[in-house]
């Protein structure tokens, strides 16, 4: 990997080689972060040689990323998700330019099939076929079908509680399913055990640094859909940290690289009920406390963040807003979302647009600033909050005098 | 639109002009066929002209489609679904080459979304800015969403029965949606009622002939991504007969335009529990009788088939191959999707690729040859028929030893 110079911890700033299967550093127990050569990828890529490739993944930004070659990349379609212009919902909101990322159009249809396509190409590069991690929700979904894709073999712990059609989606593709009957700290605890005691490599985005890398490729990718005229800010959803941490390396990248002329400022969106993140860095300290999971935004309720340094670093550097936000105003922008621009978001999928709506009536970013939205999974993922979010239909019987009565703007 | 000759009758054969809101025959009540001018589209596209394209939509297949230009197409990014060399898979069921083209991944998660991305531009262009269906399937969740993406409503009439988690997807949509307390006739009838009444656009698959003008656009993305080498077959699940057509008229317009040069066999694939099309068109007549709807696979459970002779048909002119397939045999092709390519299919989505296996065992197709599987519809869609097909997970209190003996294999 000629464009990167090493893996650098976070907290003690140790610099090693960036082996495949690294995780926190040897020397503190920090977490890494992958340091790039920018005068060799400048000298290897340009934003004209970018634009022109065929490659319709997020594998067209190989120069940003840790890989060693073309060989054997994943083989699901991830990224280069649709990147939507939404004039309707900005009216909405009140405010002048807003654009949708809508990364739920992935193949098992979240963000999160970003770190598992390069967990999988790491994982092969270490030499390992079988790959563990414990997770109910996006990452193991993703990392079940983008291994079953490449024919890597997946066991993925999940706590007995476990929704039975998140279970039943794992096992379809092919992951060997254990089910502890215990609580999540047990389930951990055993994948821990069974994954040091077998050598399987380790999908967990915060001790794993190549996943951030994987999804900082959502970013690579708004730049180049904004034609690398970069906006004033952008917005997402804040859970346990990985994905604003993967979402602001991406833009470093490119600024570093000279890709792009300014960086955003970003919207940290979290849910009222769960947010330790913000909490901490509004306060402007990297100290958080744990706080309790009250939200309907599962991805997203993570009160022990695993990744809170990276987190709170991304809103630092970038001069950052942080948002919370209710429920009922998650809800609201899923309506919104789905009405004024089709796009059918999860919970935690809709709160960065529910920030950015919140923002603006705090008065806390301009209403002549453009902003892009990171929709960061499906509404199909959670029907149930949908049906909550929806309302309910007109319901009659077969009569054209009712319908008449329950639809009087047709009158 | 200079590449459209006219619209022609299946049935008698009358000719009229192909104007936006033109739905059965005049003279005989036949559906209608769009007919194009194969010369025109020649002198403006070539392959080469084609894979030059920027546009990643259906869209680039304007010079095939009948619609006046590009002013206002629909926002959603509908269509160049993945497609997938299948190895893994077809290695499993013992042939030699298999791809998948997986349109589960469109915007509302179906190959519908490409009918309902052409029915928003056709209402736009007969000056209409509402559009009205019944159904509770894929056709509406498509429709809801794309005509939200372009600012126009919806009025969709579904029976009382419809599951609270589809109906949930219209409403997020800003769908108007009307429960009818009554039989699906009856909430047709009323639907067509109030069609009349208030001269809204009519989104029937069958009726309005430029849906299956979207539709075809699968196929004609098939052909381009096998870089206009055509395979042997190409595999599809069969319903009301809309989609199947489509496909044909894809793969003979662009055969007429000269982009291919030679036409695949097409394998109609429907559920033993309910193939009235399979059962006319293996008998080599257009006489279909209707059927009970005895299959869990939703979206192709239609016993009185909307488009049976466009249908039929298209088995006839490609020297097809009828295959009909058990429940059993659904969910199992949608675990082997899931398991050997992490590609997540509901029922009827699965069902192509059940009726590739199927005709290897008979004997109907050759182990060496070539053939697609359309995967119509995403596995998320329908969670509860998921579950029945990916079993049960291992279930054991957080401890090591229990593992062990559940793992043998890493024993």
């Amino acid at each position: 990997m000629k464009n990167v110079i090493g893996a650098k911890c976070t907290i003690c700033g140790k610099m090693i080689e960036a082996t495949p299967d690294i995780t926190v550093c040897p020397s503190c127990g920090g977490i890494m972060d992958i340091e790039y050569d920018y005068e060799y990828i400048k000298s290897k890529l340009t934003p004209y040689g970018l634009m022109d490739r065929e490659d319709r993944t997020m594998w067209r930004y190989m120069e940003f990323l840790p890989v060693e070659g073309r060989g054997k990349l994943p083989k699901l379609r991830v990224g280069m998700s649709p990147f939507y212009k939404a004039d309707r919902l900005a009216d909405t909101l009140g405010i002048k330019t807003l654009y949708i990322k809508d990364d739920g159009i992935n193949p098992t249809a979240s963000l999160k099939d970003r770190a598992s396509a390069m967990a999988v190409v790491k994982a092969e590069e270490a030499g390992k076929n079988i790959i563990a991690c414990s997770s109910t929700g996006n990452a193991a979904s993703s990392l079940a079908g983008n291994a079953a894709a490449a024919g890597m073999k997946t066991y993925i712990f999940v706590p007995e509680r476990a929704p039975k059609g998140k279970v039943a989606q794992l096992m379809m593709f092919g992951a060997t399913v254990i089910s502890v009957k215990g609580t999540y700290e047990d389930t951990f605890r055993l994948s821990a055990e069974a994954i040091d005691r077998w050598g399987w490599y380790n999908r967990n985005a915060a001790i794993n640094p190549y996943l951030m890398e994987g999804k900082k490729t959502v970013a690579l990718e708004i730049a180049e859909q904004l034609k690398f005229k970069m906006t004033d800010y952008v917005a997402i959803s804040v859970g346990d940290g990985c994905t604003i941490a993967g979402l602001w390396k991406g833009f470093k990248d490119m600024y570093a690289a000279g890709f792009i002329d300014r960086l955003p400022r970003i919207i940290s969106v979290q849910a009222s009920g769960c947010c330790p993140i913000n909490t901490a860095a509004a306060a402007g300290t990297e100290e958080w406390s744990p706080q309790p999971e009250n939200t309907i935004a599962d991805s997203i309720a993570v009160g022990v963040p695993r990744n809170p340094i990276k987190a709170i670093r991304a809103i630092r550097e970038s001069n950052g807003v942080c948002v919370n936000v209710s429920d009922e105003e998650i809800l609201a922008a899923m309506r919104l979302l789905g009405r004024t621009q089709g796009v059918f978001a999860e919970p935690a999928g809709a709160t960065g647009t529910a920030g950015i709506k919140k923002a603006i009536e705090l008065g806390l970013i301009e209403k002549d600033a453009s902003v892009v939205s990171v929709v960061t999974g499906n509404g199909l993922k959670d029907v149930n909050n949908a049906i909550k979010a929806a309302g309910e239909p007109i319901c009659i019987p077969p009569e054209m005098d009712l319908l008449l009565k329950e639809l009087p703007e047709l009158a």
